[in-house]
């Protein structure tokens, strides 16, 4: 097909029943997953590269070499058709699969996530959150129902688990990490800040570092705040010649 | 210096009283202050490049080429004095900067993230938060008072605020950012799932997007499953025969 000429041939894609992406466009996908949702939302029917390529911030010729794979577009001049590129993307990026996921910890962090509607948006179903505070137990936040760690074992056997969400205290990761891949749950969304790593055949792991994302902010912003008191200095400097 | 000598020459870094390290080494230095606070905690003072690389999961190479430029190693055999290290990285990431900021949204991931140990460990004061709700307003969140946006000029007037946190409805987030950046705000840390760009004369800019991480997750999930299914099938196969 005549989509591919741009796209580097990625080996270990070639089984899968899905357009053949790079990784690297993998990677991007999520970003034209959320402009596109915000094109439909706005009752866009179809956009050119250019423009998305403006909203985006990045050229129309990546916009071109990312999409192209993907069809939904009709003819030069036409642009791409929204509705069906976000449903090809959805597709590639699980949406429909029809996932299930608990959240272990009923803390802070636990509760915003489940009360977000990142999940729901996603095609992600949470069916229950665990705790080992009793007061918690039995408790509900939203309409989700907090579970007795005791119970995870259980509950598993009983519902589908497809992805654990790691809210719980740091110093517990590892253990209870294990017992939900012991359970059968593939994937690990870990917020605790100690990071986890499984052989790639066992389980997958996505590792958030909120943390690290306050430090690339902070070390730019002082760059910046140093920059400009040098700049300050020397006019100051200027002014008094 | 010598320690330099595996490090490509940074042009723009070349003013700053601060060692001389690339914007790959940058993005890399929050991941080592994790891991060096972590064996602060355990009680470590010194530890070898290639134990480093180990409990990291990266090359010994890779390590020294990091974090050579720092110093913070005595002789060949010795290995990092830990405390030391520790002391450069978060100098150059600006924790000990005095950095203060306040939480616009004091919803529930604004409540997370005030209640989180994250700022305090990175040397961020969280000063303030702010909410539109009349419900929430002066209450308090641990020790922070919520205060009322319509004072948020008044605050950044009487109070110096580097950084705004937006947990508020992106709705919202380009009309508030802006009132922030004219209140002389410099950082902006944003989790609203709305990018903002500024010129980055203006202000420094840090978007989180959750739901980016969990659709990665999602499709390397479905991926494997997708895997899983084939490779039983294909074994269900050889049974048959």
């Amino acid at each position: 097909m005549d989509y591919y000429r741009n796209l580097p041939a990625e080996k270990d894609n070639e089984n899968i029943d899905r357009p053949q992406v790079s990784v690297a466009v993998i990677h991007r996908l999520p970003r034209y997953f959320r402009y596109l949702r915000e094109l439909i939302r706005n009752g866009r029917m179809r956009i050119s590269s250019g423009e998305l390529a403006e909203m985006m911030g990045v050229t129309a010729s990546q916009i071109r070499q990312d999409l192209n794979c993907f069809g939904g577009f009709g003819q030069q001049g036409y642009g791409y058709n929204v509705n069906y590129l976000y449903a090809k993307i959805s597709e590639l990026l699980g949406v429909g699969a029809g996932l299930q996921a608990v959240i272990i910890g009923a803390g802070d962090l636990g509760r915003a996530l489940v009360r977000s509607s990142m999940f729901e948006k996603r095609g992600v179903d949470i069916i229950a959150m665990f705790d080992v505070d009793s007061k918690l137990i039995h408790k509900e936040v939203g309409d989700v129902t907090i579970y007795d760690m005791v119970d995870l074992e259980q509950f598993c056997k009983e519902h589908q688990v497809d992805i654990a969400v790691l809210t719980l205290p740091k110093e517990f990761v590892e253990r209870e990490a294990s017992r939900l891949v012991e359970c059968g749950v593939k994937g690990l969304w870990n917020f605790t800040g100690r990071e986890l790593s499984y052989e790639s055949d066992t389980v997958v792991v996505e590792n958030v570092h909120l943390g690290d994302s306050l430090m690339s902010l902070n070390y730019a912003l002082c760059r910046k705040l140093g920059e400009e008191e040098t700049k300050k200095k020397s006019e100051e400097r200027e002014t008094q010649k």
